[in-house]
């Protein structure tokens, strides 16, 4: 029935029915057809036979992945780019499978990679097919990319939320079921469905393969593996073949357009207030502004990224991955996938801010009380699990080397200065409410066994989780109003005098004082 | 003195200031003349007048109106157009009024229709002009649409909060007045100014002829209408000519342009957190990502709209009421103006989550304990005033084939049984906290005749208001923000906790326990 | 060293690698030459010198230069416009420096002026050259606009909270560090950082060269001012030459764009929910649906900037600060840069809602209780130090003539009456939550000595600072959801009952009642 619908439509409908945008630069093109769009590369036949069905059954996304750079490059010419231009990080085209060389990166290419290694293959129409494509999948052309993300906290993301006993307490208290019986409230589990609306919608969830299905469609009957934890665009999802990570997280498929990772709303996704208020912060910021304002005339695509021509000023992926270039092609940062690299101070509580840790997996840590936390609760650094002085010194002359692209050095100087004593300082506010806490376990007012349910026990943790880390990220970022009263200093010393408001009205007259 | 402003400036004049815009396609144009702009049809003699003095008495609505459709076509024109193409939902020319379907459609086509049916109707120069337009005008052109919307719970928004005792003593509760006198609180009526500031600026107020008056002007003397309730432009708005509604909710006048109808800031001006965020959550979720990154390469404003080619991710508009086809041509979602009429479930909790009601008449609701409620205290359903399993069933078919164009059947599926998950978990958390406010009831700590204005009542209120609404759009859109911190689970189990210590603090020695 | 610099780059390869766009119109260009871009003018000298290192020093700010207005024209250049159109102040050309005359506005034009005012200057290379250029630089060609700026409250943001003693007790008390001592919670001082981070980030710091360091770097050694309260963009900063304001917060260095300041992300920068609202509640009414859904169709630099074809709706600048002509070229309203010139109300209560204060320096103002409040406590209006009815009234009607633009007289007509009884309510509401703190501190509850550090005193803040101005916000610019949940009438009403409650549960048998 396939060969019918391939007679009746043709590839050459399709194309005109999807009408091409013109290429963004950066791949060398023959001089004399400089002025007209590229021809497109040819499709190996297997795509050619998914895009035949998948036009009709799914046409959003064949229109998207049309619209890619993956439909109209092939590996071995990405590979003729300047190396600065490249978005390839394969050493060499005969480092890659032949099949894939001279080709689209199309359906197959990637769907239909390596079959044996992904539990949720299937055979589908002729091919073997899995839906859930992953870093694996994704490092026969970008290996240096997947290889840094490798590293990342974001790719042990789910780990370090489901590994980590404390935090994994953390997630299931703040989602547990309830109900009243006897008139009392009783605590139940999460829901499934809870686990994957919240947290582990951002920490990616583990898909594993439970079963198959048959789908009887129009087109015959189709088999289909039945997955748990799936739909899921989690940042550290364990994928069936047991890789970490999607990367259409950021890179969204199927056009896995730079621009889209490049712009806030991508950040945006996960790293929201009051937790990490790191996109609304930026979105106040003077930085945010000139994005939100003139984003419409900059160069979102261009490999390197020149600051001042293709940007003005710097979204999330500026400072933390792009390789950036100056005008006069000088490299200004090195492009990383690596996303907490380039970062000395991890700003996130846990209580405390802390030094970055040295590895991505830090439900390996340990501090000094034997809790997997990277602070005490006193705030006493699990330092050989975190960076060096060194290390950090060498970031943050990094980092302000990035912001001396426009600013003169006094700028980053006092700036970083400034986020020091911020750091400090909202160190010390953590640490008075988490001995205002203790004052209420060591009285037995609240019960520490787990410290994440009780009323008095949430105030303490708004104080580091929302409040501390509401400041931190305005400090850092430059905006004043979640720095002060949106779930700023206004809730910081608040929420102290709330909590000694609320040890004072439980004082027994034997208490004393 | 009219006629001899008409000679000063003169229409040529006009349309040299307000420079056109290309027409978008999709009425036939002559293959000659396809390209350059069609020329403007010929407004009425009453427009021309009315034009004459407004584009320098309110310039900026000439201007507006000069860049819309509806100054450049006509309502003959916009009939030619192939029946999906269509703007215009009039079976024919001859069912249209004689003087209307060879001119544009202009001021006084729609502010001088039908006088005599229009208490706002005030003589004007030399004509019989109503300034509130409503559902009623627009119908001559676009019955369908009005019928639509005629049946939806938006025309019966007004309604909906004013005919339901309980919802207007929540709406009368949460703005009231209050003043302190011999040292305690006094509670007073809401002020008017309150009342059209908050619940009815989006359900629309009742807007009612209260008397006339005159405005001395440069032109000379003019009678108005004055209103109450006015200016408006709630979407369930009740207008003096007795009909439901404000199609400028949406279709901003005087551009009435759907580019802006189907853009999220439109449904952002109500859909907001704490009670409904739904512009939050799709900000925030992938859709969101997409639109906002890339919103300049759409076709926004395309009859019918191409998934994959017009758009590539969807708004509000898309899934909930747009007429969308396939690059290919195929009918993936009939438009509609009923916008809950492709849903199954009704997320927002009254108090809980339940199947969508029959009619848009939602105070016309008794549930079994006879309270104007979808859903008792308890959470049973008014069954009879519900749809069906079956027409849930059909509802959910069809909100899946619009998944589907992007999404293999995998992803719909595992997503609204993700959905049905969700929505049990948050009545059953909804349920707890009714049964510790039932508590605080019995025992005399609160008083439930007005359910709504104690403290604890607040508490309870948040719980399915804020918090189970904030996680049922988190889960249907892919928000694990406000699944989760954002007014989500987190606000969920500490509110219920918080209850439970408020109890606890009021507990008689004599209570036991 | 520079000069072989000079040599190897050249000015010519500099413009080579920054494409120039093309120069908005409003400047007269010789007819014959108007299809091109004019040729840029020539720098001076020193400019030449400044940008032949910056351009690989700090390469983003000199790109932002050279696509600035400031690069591609001449204040002579720019005297030539019609006064409608024209960008510069200054009365005419030989009212300017000669040097500035017929040269680009460049680094040193502006870094370079009046040395020895600036105490920040330094010896940079082989010229006096100040980081903190100031409105006293920007006054040559700009007079007007600073004379405007100098009498508005923004330009006295520093000193209206440092030299409020009240004002200066409520931030020094939102912002106080703590610590636990034998169990007991203790204020401290603010840190320097957290000042930077919070109140003074928009309100300005006061910048004071506290010494001089010397930076070593490839192209020799530098002396740098040292700087107090550095980096800093608030709108009130006082400079080192004793100036207050930077332009730079809103027309944001080195583009100093007009479309980012007339956008209204540059006023969310710092106008922002909880305490003003302005950015959120724009952002949902119907004006700010419109602008972000047709941001790209409209023209942002024009001067005059004309309603109805230059923009259709109004950002924060176009009511507030822009010089406005209709399509006709008649005037709407005059340029101003004194931003609460155009209003009658001050939203903002401080407790109360109250007319526009006289003086931008509202720190002088005293009330009846000589307390240095526009209001009391008990909301009385410090009369003398407030607008007259009378101009009250002129402002009114001038704001009208800019509603009426686009809405017949009866909109803003009615508008502003809903506004005076939502002022008037709000006012109550306000007031009714007064009277209860006041019953806190009369029995000892809480100790009006700091009236805004104990949890019962900050819900007595919240209902004016939060929730009142919400409201008003909501009410002025139409944002129903901020009026209702978000912060406004839930909030109020909750608030109230919550402080009742507080108070009730501390009452002693011997309180009676």
């Amino acid at each position: 029935m396939r060969r019918i619908l391939l007679a009746a439509t043709g590839l050459a409908a399709l194309f005109a029915v999807f009408a091409p945008r013109a290429l963004p630069d950066g791949e060398p093109v023959p001089p004399a057809a400089a002025a007209e769009p590229p021809a497109r590369p040819r499709m190996s036949p297997q795509t050619e036979e998914c895009i035949t069905c998948h036009q009709s059954v799914t046409p959003g996304i064949v229109a998207d992945w049309l619209a890619s750079r993956h439909a109209r490059t092939t590996p071995e010419t990405a590979l003729r780019a300047e190396p600065l231009a490249r978005r390839i990080s394969v050493a060499a085209a005969d480092a890659l499978p032949e099949p894939l060389r001279k080709v689209a990166v199309g359906c197959f290419e990637c769907h239909g990679q390596a079959p044996e290694s992904h539990p949720d293959t299937v055979e589908h129409a002729d091919f073997k097919i899995h839906p859930v494509v992953t870093p694996n999948d994704c490092k026969t052309c970008h290996p240096v990319e997947v290889e840094q993300f490798a590293g990342s906290k974001m790719a042990h993301a789910h780990d370090n939320l489901a590994k980590n006993p404390l935090f994994h307490s953390l997630s299931e208290t703040l989602t547990a079921g309830a109900e009243v019986k006897g008139g009392a409230l009783h605590v139940l589990p999460p829901a499934d469905a809870t686990r994957l609306d919240t947290c582990y919608g951002c920490h990616g969830t583990a898909v594993t393969v439970s079963g198959k299905r048959t789908v009887s469609t129009d087109l015959g009957d189709f088999e289909l593996p039945v997955l748990t934890g799936w739909p899921n665009q989690g940042v550290g999802r364990i994928n069936p073949d047991g890789s970490r990570g999607s990367c259409a997280a950021c890179h969204t498929r199927h056009e896995f357009s730079l621009e889209v990772a490049r712009k806030p709303f991508t950040c945006g996704q996960c790293h929201l207030e009051p937790d990490t208020p790191a996109f609304e912060v930026w979105q106040e910021s003077k930085h945010g502004n000139l994005v939100l304002s003139q984003q419409q005339g900059y160069t979102w695509d261009a490999v390197p990224w020149t600051v001042g021509t293709d940007f003005r000023a710097p979204t999330c992926a500026a400072c933390h991955a792009s390789l950036l270039v100056s005008p006069g092609g000088e490299t200004i940062a090195e492009r990383t996938h690596d996303y907490g690299s380039r970062l000395w101070v991890r700003l996130f509580g846990l209580p405390y801010a802390h030094p970055q840790p040295k590895s991505g997996a830090t439900h390996e840590i340990r501090n000094a009380d034997g809790q997997p936390l990277p602070t005490t609760f006193a705030g006493a650094p699990a330092t050989s699990f975190l960076i060096s002085e060194k290390e950090a010194k060498r970031r943050r002359a990094g980092m302000t080397k990035i912001c001396a692209a426009c600013h003169g050095s006094s700028v980053p100087l006092a700036h970083f200065a400034k986020l020091d004593g911020t750091i400090a300082e909202t160190n010390r506010m953590t640490l008075a409410a988490t001995q205002l806490v203790e004052q209420a376990w060591a009285r037995g007012l609240a019960d520490r066994s787990n410290p994440f349910d009780e009323p008095i026990e949430r105030k303490w943790m708004r104080q580091w989780l929302f409040y501390a880390n509401s400041v931190r990220y305005g400090s850092a970022m430059g905006g004043p109003d979640y720095a002060t009263f949106r779930n700023g200093w206004f809730g910081l010393t608040e929420n102290l005098r709330e909590m000694e408001e609320w040890l004072a009205l439980r004082r027994k007259p034997a208490d004393g004082k």
